[in-house]
């Protein structure tokens, strides 16, 4: 089952020439999420193959332009396009303010409806689940209201080994049984137990947004495990007091955090205008975790199934 | 003296990969003025070399976001640059409300005053006056309150000739008088008429502005001998039908306007992201009013001096 991260936009406040505010989006098996939705995301959605239509729900961290505004013209774009099933939108209050004052005075007339869930910017709780996934609201500190999101694939069902069904003779009852992860009587009277015949067929996989925000450990404890973990970096590691006064992370607080949430991966983004060239701050996160990476906008970043057998 | 329209973007409300929607700059003699504003416009001013900061004002045609979701994120950024001159925003009502509700929630400690001027579309009027320019409104049939606007250069001031200065022996005082267009009595007690010593540098040129309209015989007369006309060419001419039920006009319409209006040239934009290659219009343009261009993103169009001799 597919798991990526599409990275749309990883440029802070200031726009430069390439690159875009912040952006992605999440993909879990062709189920599409966006993730916070800078000036242009429309336009580079369609950039990146994506088509807004696609979009089952927009997840936003906070309430600063670089974060938002691009959200507006896509939920016009989306009524052009005929859009019908409603667009759910997670975000810190007022948000559904602002959403009403968008529809009032630029799109009385959509043919969907948009849905504003409010997210708790003190509460670490789920804020969206469906069959597969479960999305949790992480606080984060910045100098307005702000919430990481930490998208949990739900355990996979269990399957049951081929060569057990053969050997056991098991009949389709029996498999499914097995699979809703019941013992299975045979006809002989023996008891097989269920784990003998089934097997989780991958662990269940997880990705972390934390941005914007200065340096969090609870943070980094909320999201322990993860496989990949998006943390902002706008500054380099000589920034540190600047980064703390503005409510951002250096580039040694991201690998930090990832090094204390024990992250398979980091990678970094929402680079302040001043770096043309993102190659020194990734290295500086590497002295410390070494598995960090560019989130370059364009880039796809996959999480593999880690297979049990 | 410079008098130049830079476009920045030519596409109408669906975004495509490579066509920005409503925005262009007004240059007279190093002010800029950017009219429409629609998303990405801030990217698309540094895309083409223009500081943010050097703009005067702006103007908006009416409240469909592909004219105007760029100016937010626009007002940000200027006040992330420190601007600390006020910026004046011409555009219909409720323009006031919705930057109001803007700054509320966005840029509530803007280091500049956003200043905005109603724009009454159904007046043809002076909007904006400076010594330089005069910004007439033009009324406009669209589906909302729609102006189009009509740039005018003011009369330059008399020039006096240096022949005339040094065959009458004229002192300093006697040229600033008649750069002031008196006529001036000579010691001998002869007097030379203005108009013997002086002469006009160059025509007061003009640039108009009419986007998004259906036909409009009224607004071509309005703009009646301009240099430059920006008309919407949303669709093909087989798209009439179409075109009036949505407000917006044909190629064979535009081009219509800019032959009643005795235009110099004829710019059309605006164009339906339906289609790809936009020599096709042009050229139905043509088959009407020879002197029709593509207002290509990127492209600047310069009005040059009309000189007297």
């Amino acid at each position: 089952m597919a798991f990526s991260i599409t990275i749309l936009g990883n440029s802070s406040a200031k726009p430069t020439l390439n690159a875009h505010p912040s952006a992605q989006v999440v993909n879990l098996n062709e189920q599409y999420y966006l993730v916070d939705a800078g000036e242009g995301v429309q336009q580079q959605l369609i950039r990146r193959g994506i088509n807004p239509l696609r979009l089952r729900a927009v997840f936003i961290s906070h309430l600063h332009g670089d974060h938002c505004f691009g959200l507006f013209p896509l939920i016009s774009t989306l009524g052009l396009m005929g859009k019908q099933t409603p667009l759910d939108v997670y975000a810190p209050a007022p948000m559904g303010e602002i959403l009403d004052y968008h529809l009032r005075y630029f799109d009385s007339d959509l043919p969907f409806e948009v849905k504003w869930h409010e997210v708790r910017t003190t509460e670490h709780c789920i804020v969206m689940e469906n069959s597969t996934l479960e999305v949790w609201s992480i606080p984060l500190r910045h100098r307005v209201p702000t919430a990481g999101y930490l998208f949990k694939e739900k355990q996979p069902g269990l399957n049951v080994d081929k060569f057990k069904i053969t050997k056991y003779g098991l009949s389709i009852a029996q498999v499914v049984a097995a699979k809703r992860g019941e013992d299975i009587t045979l006809e002989d009277g023996t008891t097989i137990a269920n784990e003998e015949l089934t097997y989780i067929p991958y662990e269940a996989r997880s990705y972390a947004y934390l941005s914007d925000t200065a340096f969090s450990a609870k943070a980094a404890e909320r999201v322990r495990g993860v496989d990949l973990l998006y943390h902002e970096a706008t500054y380099s590691k000589s920034e540190e007091q600047w980064a703390k006064g503005r409510g951002h992370s250096t580039t040694t607080e991201a690998a930090k955090v990832a090094t204390k949430a024990e992250a398979g991966r980091l990678i970094i983004g929402h680079f302040s205008s001043r770096y043309k060239d993102y190659d020194a701050l990734v290295e500086e996160c590497r002295t410390i975790f070494p598995n960090t990476y560019i989130a370059a906008e364009g880039e796809t970043f996959k999480i593999e199934e880690k297979r049990n057998r």
